[in-house]
């Protein structure tokens, strides 16, 4: 039982929606529901790209040298928030999340680090659908609120953010010719 | 004075703070007040970094593809927010916005991306420190709130954050030595 879910949740396979035939199909904003929850695939993160990430983009002492790290606020080796942020994204365009024109975010309400992502860790993904609204300016479109948990391979969230995302609305025409 | 504005501004100098003696000198809690600003130096991003960024974090057809992108809702190619974020974190590192201990943050209260980044943007950031408070369960720490637009060539943000980050208290015992 508890093998059946894990490889459910491994592949990322959609939680709590009805129609399974198509799963791999993007969504329209009439296929999200406040509720809905998606699962994500793994990956992970390795002490080379976190220092070679951190060189890049977020040069500091805790991103960059496991000796140095000891001495600072996260007492070790920690990726920085931004590689976290940005493997996040990378879980997500891969999990069954798949809102027709892809992943467009408006803003973000709630972005926060709970706890550091360590060298060797292993992310996955825990993905809801907070809101659906249809756009009043814009009749194609809609925003979708939803709420993403990092995880590690301790379940413990390491990201928590809830963003707005712009989403098509299902093709008008399509539907009445049929 | 346009070019010695300019020069000010390329060169990442504080505007608005008194003691110029120091200024790159790590800053505690008591070193910050509402309504400082800060400027950064700046970085071009270029094509090939725009696509290979996204191949690894952000695989979708308006990041990776010039032609592909021209059909999608950024009509051309243009970079992840989470390029543009890893690049703003980069400037202010870089940045004389030096909070002793580091650049760490507890969490965005907004982050958001209003116009798309293309292929040869220049970036540069504003940084504005909106709050200061002393935390009260934690004697040695505090909390500074900051406002970070990052601009492009033409002053257009291109993206808006404001951010809780973690800022050291100058050490008492110091103090009361001399």
């Amino acid at each position: 039982m508890n093998n059946e879910l894990k490889v459910v949740i491994d592949t990322g396979a959609s939680q709590g929606i009805a129609d399974t035939a198509n799963r791999m199909t993007p969504r329209y904003l009439e296929d999200f529901a406040p509720g809905q929850k998606f699962g994500s695939g793994r990956l992970t993160i390795d002490k080379e790209r976190i220092i070679t990430f951190a060189k890049e983009f977020d040069p500091q002492p805790f991103h960059l040298d496991e000796q140095a790290a000891t001495q600072t606020i996260f007492r070790g080796l920690a990726a920085s928030g931004w590689h976290t942020a940005a493997l996040t994204m990378r879980l997500l365009v891969e999990s069954e999340f798949k809102p027709a024109g892809g992943i467009v975010g408006v803003g973000f309400e709630e972005l926060r680090w709970p706890r550091p992502v360590r060298p060797g860790d292993e992310l996955h993904l825990e993905i809801e659908v907070l809101e659906v609204r249809a756009s009043k300016s814009r009749p194609n479109e809609g925003l979708l609120k939803v709420r993403t948990a990092t995880l590690n391979q301790n379940n413990e969230p390491v990201q928590i953010s809830v963003v707005n995302l712009v989403a098509r609305r299902r093709p008008q025409a399509l539907t009445g010719q049929l």
